[in-house]
């Protein structure tokens, strides 16, 4: 039986997130080469580079990036000089080469399922949308600490929606002395915010308690922040939206109001590359021991 | 349409609880009348006390205690000098009246049915079996603190679980500076543990941390601590098993072993009967605007 | 130079704080030495045990209790059969060694000097005090999840005073979920109640607040809760005094009042003795390495 | 007796800060009048502006900036077209006027009071310095999100000082799902620094623990981190220096070893303006309190 050290680690495109699970799993002592970062610096001179192919035939595991494709047809590279097309990397999948990504189209997976290959969404494994939370969070609280002209300690923060971003959002500002409320729809997330020391706001009530907010992080990803909503909020107030476009704000609605809004997606690659990338490689190795090891 | 403040209600049998949700409501101006809590001196002398028909024929809304019996046949009424048969209850229900009570049986609810009343089990209720990880955390820290000769400060505590209350006390005892382990079986639980800075540890594993454990509180309810997995701890450990009879420990062998392991149930009712019964008030009021009010 | 580990340690009376200081000095591989501890069966049987003037003339380090008498007489000893007399403890001490208790007269210290012996009063290291505030706060909520009727969680708590233990309180009860409410006198203590988060009011505006409150924790040695105070609060709110007797509250107005009023001194030493005998043992040894050691 | 509402403020050069005072005590309902702050557009256009002349002719209460003066000629007016002298300040000062500003030099003092003004430095005020160490910490977060490839969570952050600052940052990071580190002299530091959950480390002992630390916050204003201590670090640490220049760390050293390090003053102005008018705003009216109103 391999075991993570005797595996051979091919990562290919990406951001930041990327350059770093190479260096980290190169300093845990693993094989590792790398395809379509040469445009990044972060990575460490150490590391073996290659073409797609050399990575391909290498590698026992593949990792790309998050999201695998924008488009569908060429692989997310940023740091890569050339286009590097999905269909190259199917056609050079081995058999029992465990491939995984972020976000996998059905067609992509089929194509190396075709090769033999193994395939494995790290997107869709709970463990890392839970432990994102923490990155994207903290990129929230920079954007915040930058654009507001007071301190967090002491604000009224309203915090759109209580799943896994919310609930980590409740506690850090909490933590940091805010009063936070908890916009919501059920019993069962009323109650566990009241257990957070939070206050619960059913969705239908936000606009009473809009008056006093100086802070909204919207994480829900349907238009709760319309119009008239927003003209119940304070023109200071600073809107912050982690929802997937189109989001939860009217954002052309927020500009006529005088209401700063912000978009802020895909923060964990942005804010915290090391720690982002430090979950990815956790949940690969999870993977690897349900899928490979045992 | 009534208001809860039009509405008559009727506390009978039960414990401090009952005793504690008949006071809260009268002072909140509702009509409350109770029965078998003849001898329980906590309940306000403003209150009008009666027989179980008088209760039954007058209240809009019915309260039975948690758990409604403990033997399938007569009310769980410790307060109450005579025995108060659930047939008596059903005999008397009225058309429209809502009968709530704590774990009701098919049988008993369908003999309510009968009589036109609708029923609810508010022990079903999310809400409340949320809140009520609350004072049930309470009261293991009041055993802890009461046993130990330790501070919890600075002390190594494992939870075993991390459900409802397992979650609550992991909270608790983190910000009583406690290090604090939880057991748990899934990537996801794990994941939820490291973002509350605690020390997740998987079932299977649980040996290997034993050896500096101080407080083991359990709220699963099998046995996982057997005799051979006790013998992992150090004798001075101290055992608090909040699971139902049977519970997660073997107690004989923790006996033997001169381990000194505590079983608690029901800490709510006990160490906190007013914030109980708010609890269980909310859960009432929420019940009623679900299915009476509207 | 002696090392700890070279050091002989004698511990002569007080409570199960003393028996549990020896149990740690011998688990850390120190010679230990006992004396007046005869009928508390929480020592190791594996520790010596000797009369008095066994102890004094062969211990390097002495520990005497804290108090070390209650009536500057005798030893304050509760475990021993017989009475102790301060006066043979110092009859019998040695040149260079070293005695440290907690309060110590002094009398009693130039009668050890007499002899050649350097003293420690450790009750007056900053650290022991700051240190027991933990054990102290910890008893207070123990008392206090025993005596209230409502969780401590979403309960009002009154702090009155901000200095070591207060500073300690405010944390735990804010931690636990309480509104925590600090009386104080000074322009930086309320500022630096507002950093922790909590309530400041000025002692001269307790009265707007009293109705509010569910419990009153108070740490000054001075009556500031006098019967006129006193009636401002409800009949249900719950005092617990931790300042030493006469302590800051009216107990006998208190009681004319229907005040539940608790009285507790001395919490480290009975509620959590193997901590608060780690405290001194940590301050003991910081006393021998500015003392002695260098 | 003149209440506040009363008063009438003006406000004389400085910063954003500056002008959110204006803001604050306008809404507040106060008569505010204004001067050298020309060039910002924060201030609210309701607000009177005027000559300097104007402003000391007409306010009972005049703030100037923290710091007053950086050359001890010149106010420290950035928004002013046209420099503004103190002598022109001092020569306009009424009898029982009230003149606060931040650093008042003693030579400025007596020629005010020679006019028969009231002088205050508030910067001397300890519930100001106290408070301010909250925009002060939320500051120095913004740097490090901003700045870090990790998340705070989970990474390791020395603190050195254990004075305002550091005990707010201490707090703060602790509670974002830190491993905080505080560099201390004292063991009454030390004990406190155990109170809060976080590692205390003496000075002379940094050392010892600089290999893990990703993150040093220094708060002394002293050079502790030379080139040998800053040897010891890993070259990927980000330093932030609170303090003033000099500052704690030898930034030429820092630079020849690849270290990032980063000095950040006067945070609670640039970061938090509004939040640092609201703590002159109380500081002001306490210092109003005790010298004119009673």
């Amino acid at each position: 039986m391999k075991t993570k050290k005797d595996t051979s680690f091919g990562i290919i495109g990406g951001d930041l997130r990327q350059a770093w699970l190479a260096n980290i799993l190169s300093d845990e002592g693993c094989k590792v080469i790398i395809s379509g970062l040469e445009q990044c610096d972060t990575v460490s001179s150490d590391i073996k580079a290659g073409s797609v192919e050399d990575v391909m035939s290498t590698a026992d595991t593949v990792v790309l990036p998050l999201p695998v494709s924008r488009d569908g047809t060429c692989l997310n590279a940023p740091f890569s000089p050339s286009t590097i097309y999905l269909d190259k990397i199917a056609a050079s999948a081995k058999s029992g080469q465990l491939i995984a990504g972020g976000i996998l189209s059905e067609d992509f997976m089929s194509r190396l399922a075709e090769h033999g290959a193994l395939t494995a969404d790290y997107y869709k494994r709970e463990e890392l949308t839970i432990l994102n939370a923490i990155p994207t969070a903290e990129g929230a609280l920079e954007i915040i600490l930058r654009e507001s002209k007071r301190t967090v300690y002491g604000s009224n923060v309203l915090i759109s929606g209580y799943g896994r971003i919310g609930r980590v959002l409740t506690r850090m500002f909490k933590g940091l002395g805010a009063r936070v409320y908890v916009s919501l729809r059920k019993q069962s997330d009323n109650a566990w915010v009241l257990t957070e020391g939070a206050e619960p706001v059913f969705i239908d009530k936000i606009r009473s308690c809009a008056e006093c907010i100086d802070t909204v992080i919207n994480t829900v990803p349907h238009v709760l922040f319309d119009g008239s909503l927003l003209r119940a909020f304070r023109p200071s107030a600073l809107f912050v939206d982690l929802a997937s476009p189109p989001g939860g704000i009217d954002f052309d609605a927020a500009n006529r109001l005088g209401i700063k809004a912000i978009s802020a997606q895909s923060l964990p690659g942005k804010c915290a590359p090391f720690t982002a990338a430090e979950i990815v490689k956790e949940t690969i190795f999870n993977i690897m021991e349900e899928q490979i090891l045992p």
